[in-house]
């Protein structure tokens, strides 16, 4: 037996259509075009490349784009005039604050300044707080990605026992707490965990968020379970004959031949984050204009 | 084998003693008294107990305690100006507000208007998020004594397998992130939990907040296991001729005889519940002061 193979990339493509899709008929119905603002501060080059992505794929899907370059050096008190500038500005519907930022400046009060209802990145501590609550929240991408995948393999995913490996506020904590929501039976387990392989091998679904490469072979998987492997390993240049490659946290090989269902790396989990940026983008404009969620787009 | 039982009442009469220590000292060292300001809505004759218990207890361990009692119909307005000045009396380091008050008013908006440094109850969005990212927040008072009684037989919780039967705001879900925090691999099961005597079985700590009276049996007990039963449940009073007796979630009898340790109802974790919401007021006067936090009595 095989898995099936998740194809993440054509399934961020779906995700940017409907979202292209809800933002015509916003504009259509109520003459509102969502907005993304992106702030970029410095010039670190991979931080460029993405900012840039964002923003090709904000105006794709029909979205106000706004980006707003800063120097390195720029102070903290600039930088929070501009956030603060963005919060109150009605166009602006989501900011992202492209991380890492330069070592004089803290994200965790960068995060704390952007309006909760405007952090579509789900980092604000008033969204964590909501969706440990189970109430509207703004959800990080990476696991918010990640439901929408498992729900469309799976549909209904109540009583299914799900492991979740990793316990990072950016991917282990968020994706549990939306399994539990979605009435599975969750499991967090991480580097004290004793059993990992005997806890592994119940589970239905395996969320694997770990950052060490091909850790989970495939005889820790259960046959048939729904393997999402969040990890993105770069393997040191020896290994591969020089070409640095990507691998995930599960060993696709094994693994791929006794799992239902399985996202590669790359091309399984990571193209999704933009598009969930862009799904929660429309998600916070609905909300703050007291419309309809946008159908399935939301945890 | 019996299992040991843990005296709950005993244990809160240990946690008191010890803030009553800390108190005092907080008086010699510093000239601070902590304060406790609880607010009681109308004239529900359980919720007048509570408060004057818990008004006798605070005083017992040397805080101040300032009642406010406010008429059924009083107005939303009302009620948050004096929230407000309580926020900002500096003689007032925890507010609770009794629950339930009457239905003009929303329990929700209550608990968001008080400054979550002094929302010693530890219901306020912004101290599930601060918990559930592993930051120093308010904690719910009964998982909260819960963890102290796990940590008190246990000692490192570090690599135990738990499992909390319950997901709720106030019970099921903070205590699953506490054991998180203590580096046990958790469990969270619920109504949709598909074989929960199997799941039950794998843990060295059950904790189970499920609201069904002696719902647990011993056979699903894990020989040794730690067991901690939030449950209150008054059985209808044809079952015990008349008494209208209390009961656990657990079903005591059964597993005592399994169990390594485990708390009765009542008299296990019933009585930590005002010991932890004096425990978190001194953790909020040390906090607003900048001082360290008091040993052994936070999360
Ligand atoms: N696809 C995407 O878009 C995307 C987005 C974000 C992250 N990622 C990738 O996802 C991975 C995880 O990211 P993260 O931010 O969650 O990482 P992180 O903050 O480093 O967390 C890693 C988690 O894995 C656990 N862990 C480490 N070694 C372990 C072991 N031997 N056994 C069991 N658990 C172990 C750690 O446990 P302790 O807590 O006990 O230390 C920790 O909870 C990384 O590869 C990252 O690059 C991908
Ligand atoms: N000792 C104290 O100081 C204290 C403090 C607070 C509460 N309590 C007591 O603790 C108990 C729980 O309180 P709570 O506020 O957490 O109650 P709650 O909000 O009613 O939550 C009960 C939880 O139990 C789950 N559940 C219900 N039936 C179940 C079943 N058949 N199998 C598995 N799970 C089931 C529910 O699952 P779903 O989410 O799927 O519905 C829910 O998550 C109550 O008896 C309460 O009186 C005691």
């Amino acid at each position: 037996m095989t898995a099936e193979i998740i194809d993440g990339k054509a399934f961020a493509a779906r995700v940017r259509g409907q979202v292209a899709e809800q933002v015509a008929r916003l504009k259509a119905d109520h003459g509102i075009t969502p907005g993304l603002a992106v702030v970029l501060v410095g010039e670190d080059p991979a931080s460029q490349v993405y900012v840039r992505s964002k923003g090709k794929q904000t105006v794709e899907v029909g979205m106000n784009s706004f980006e707003h370059k800063l120097p390195a050096d720029v102070s903290r008190y600039d930088l929070f005039a501009l956030i603060d500038r963005l919060n109150a500005d009605p166009a602006v519907n989501g900011i992202l604050v492209q991380f890492p930022v330069p070592d004089h400046l803290s994200e965790a009060e960068i995060v704390a300044r952007i309006d909760p209802a405007k952090d579509v990145d789900g980092l604000h501590i008033e969204n964590a707080g909501l969706l440990a609550s189970g109430q509207k929240a703004m959800v990080s991408c990476t696991p918010l990605g990640c439901l929408m995948m498992l729900r469309d393999r799976l549909g209904d995913l109540s009583g299914l026992d799900a492991v979740v490996i990793g316990r990072s506020n950016l991917v282990g904590k968020p994706m549990a707490q939306l399994l539990l929501r979605d009435s599975c039976t969750v499991t967090v387990a991480h580097s004290r965990t004793r059993d990992l392989p005997g806890v592994v091998r119940r589970a239905d679904i395996v969320v694997a968020a770990v950052g060490r490469p091909r850790f989970v072979p495939g005889d820790w998987i259960k046959p048939g379970a729904t393997v999402i492997d969040v990890g993105i390993n770069r393997l040191p240049h020896e290994e591969d004959g020089g070409k640095g490659k990507l691998v995930g946290d599960v060993d696709f090989d094994s693994a791929v031949r006794v799992a239902g269902a399985i996202t590669p790396v790359p091309g399984g989990v990571g193209p999704m984050t933009i598009a969930c940026l862009l799904a929660n983008t429309l998600t916070a404009t609905c909300r703050v204009n007291g419309l309809d969620e946008p159908e399935g787009l939301t945890a």
